[in-house]
């Protein structure tokens, strides 16, 4: 997230001048949109570098640089910096599951988890950010708003993933519950892969041994 | 880990009193053990409390109640006490998974993600203490120690797994591969059931449910 903030940073300075040259001083869409990213990728820093309880509005401002009304325009609270970030880790997930779901043929369950590794692979772009998901996760046992706002998301990503499911069993009724089975995998696919680092299969490879060791005989 | 402490803490009072009448004015490894454990609990709550970073040694001293040198005689950082913590959780796992390699006839899959979540469940019986694990699975990701502490622990898990899988198939040979990917299994049930609490499916529905999905037609 910081890295390509740093890259965008330049292009809502040459459209306000440009505004300003034919008389439409207003801030576009596009800037505040940058402007917004900016604030998110400061306060992704100030957690990981202070963590989240220690973290306080003002930090956020002086990292961001930036006054504590103009970034109160954007957000609220530390809490609704929270959401957004949480929200825009998952959003490019569901978008790209959402299109995978028009894909022919129909993607395999590797596929589909290589996917949602994919998009949080490139929402997730510095040790920071990563760590920062996983610290939300551990907040949301305790801070029912966290909570709230993660289930939430996961809820869409357990239904965007039956569709895909359902796209695989054509004529057969999947059960919601293959959806939450296979959310268990991504996750922990995702804590060993990336958070532990424990291991760096590919995600076929985990999946055809996962396949072998549940195909035990009964 | 708290609640444990209030309960077992009156023991070794009377153990050394008892040792006090006898002249023999030694500190018990058991008193030892306890007064351990006191700390790490303290500092599970400072942990959860302040979060990791903004968390120091006093403010360790302050909630267990004890002077520096009484810590220090059983920690030696702020990193130590982390390690202990890690250790902690996961012994027990540890201890039950070689104990289950024993048992006839060889535990199931389900059986096996049971035994390691039953576990971590007795030992994580707070929200602060399952909160904490995964804020060191974040940790983990920026702070080389504890990223070396967290692999040393999944390297034997690793292993006694993969001791059980040979169990379940005898005369093959079985992948060390397997092991991994029912480690990614076994995440990613702890983080969607306990950590982000999204669903209550026992652990049979969700690897029969698994099963299924993996068994896609090719």
């Amino acid at each position: 997230m910081i890295i390509r903030f740093t890259v965008a940073w330049a292009a809502p300075v040459v459209k306000i001048a440009a505004g300003l040259q034919c008389g439409m001083p207003r801030v576009s869409q596009e800037h505040r949109d940058k402007r917004r990213r900016q604030i998110l990728d400061a306060a992704t820093l100030c957690f990981a570098r202070k963590g989240f309880h220690a973290t306080s509005m003002p930090d956020i401002f002086a990292e961001v640089g930036l006054s504590s009304g103009a970034v109160y325009g954007y957000f609220r609270s530390k809490q609704a910096i929270i959401e957004a970030l949480l929200d825009s880790a998952m959003r490019p997930v569901l978008a790209a599951l959402h299109d995978a779901a028009e894909v022919e043929p129909p993607l395999r369950v590797p596929e589909i988890i290589d996917v949602i590794h994919r998009e949080m692979a490139t929402v997730l772009d510095t040790d920071e950010a990563t760590s920062l998901i996983v610290q939300f996760w551990a907040e949301s046992i305790r801070v029912p708003q966290i909570r709230d706002s993660q289930r939430h998301d996961v809820i869409q990503l357990h239904d965007a993933l039956l569709t895909l499911l359902g796209r695989l069993q054509p004529g057969r009724r999947v059960s919601s519950d293959s959806a939450w089975a296979l959310i268990a995998l991504g996750l922990g696919t995702f804590i060993s892969q990336t958070v532990l680092r424990t291991n760096s299969l590919p995600t076929a490879t985990l999946v055809d041994q996962l396949r072998v060791v549940l195909s035990e005989p009964e």
